[in-house]
């Protein structure tokens, strides 16, 4: 049988909503900062994190090719998780909704060039899939303690490409 | 009389230690994940907030150049502010020591290519100023009410140069 195939769309925010926040500018800033040099497109991401904080990180991932293949997807049910690509290139980004404790029908993203996404807590997503070098990106997710990772490893795998 | 002059230097953490981190990869990631396709290097920057919380927003910053004038240092007494370049570019970072609730004499950094910083709380700093296009930061800052800003206009002009 032929693999399940997912083709990739462009991320939009209207798209992307229920699954996270796609940061970008605004059409216009919310506010001009340091005598007008500077616009500031204030408080983008739903930062929620249970019983533990905010901090940042620096994931520095291999870069994946197309078509890929994705056979596992994660969720992280104590908090959501930011990636801002410390680079000017687009990224894959993998998300589904949960259906009855498993992810459902994946949907693929291909992000807009300068544009992080935060995704919320206990979201399924696969994992940080850079399509370029190099694969670096801060990441703003929970700092605490207990197991905050769940992995869903799927029967059978789906082929993610243009 | 000239002004006064100050000279860039290359940014690295023990310089910077005073009035920030530095973040940037470690020698080693603290650990590996994705299956071993991404390194994690952990939770690099000490994020502090007076009444309030951590918050993601976009600054969208105009480039200037060397040699650059600087008229004006600020600081935040309610919280860090970090910055993330959404970009591969380094960008100019001048900060300076409390003198008695003014800035004292400036040091100006360089950072390297990728590279984020974040501020301490209530230190002392130049703008924004990134040194080319596009000048797109995440900025990882207190979202709270309040007075949050203090500037300081000093009395004469540095010029800051290589």
């Amino acid at each position: 049988m032929a693999k399940r195939q997912i083709s990739i769309q462009p991320m939009d925010a209207a798209s992307f909503a229920s699954f996270g926040d796609v940061l970008t500018l605004k059409s216009k800033p919310d506010k001009m900062i340091n005598q007008d040099m500077c616009g500031r497109h204030h408080d983008l991401a739903k930062l929620d994190f249970t019983d533990g904080q905010a901090g940042i990180s620096l994931f520095d991932a291999v870069p994946r090719q197309l078509p890929y293949t994705l056979d596992m997807m994660e969720r992280h049910p104590l908090g959501s998780q930011a990636f801002i690509p410390l680079h000017e290139h687009s990224f894959l980004v993998i998300v589904a909704s949960d259906m009855g404790g498993k992810p459902g029908e994946p949907l693929a993203f291909l992000t807009a060039p300068r544009t992080g996404i935060n995704i919320y807590k206990n979201t399924w997503h696969g994992v940080l899939t850079p399509l370029q070098a190099p694969g670096m990106f801060a990441v703003i997710d929970r700092i605490g303690y207990g197991k905050n990772l769940e992995e869903y490893w799927l029967d059978e795998e789906y082929i993610i490409q243009n």
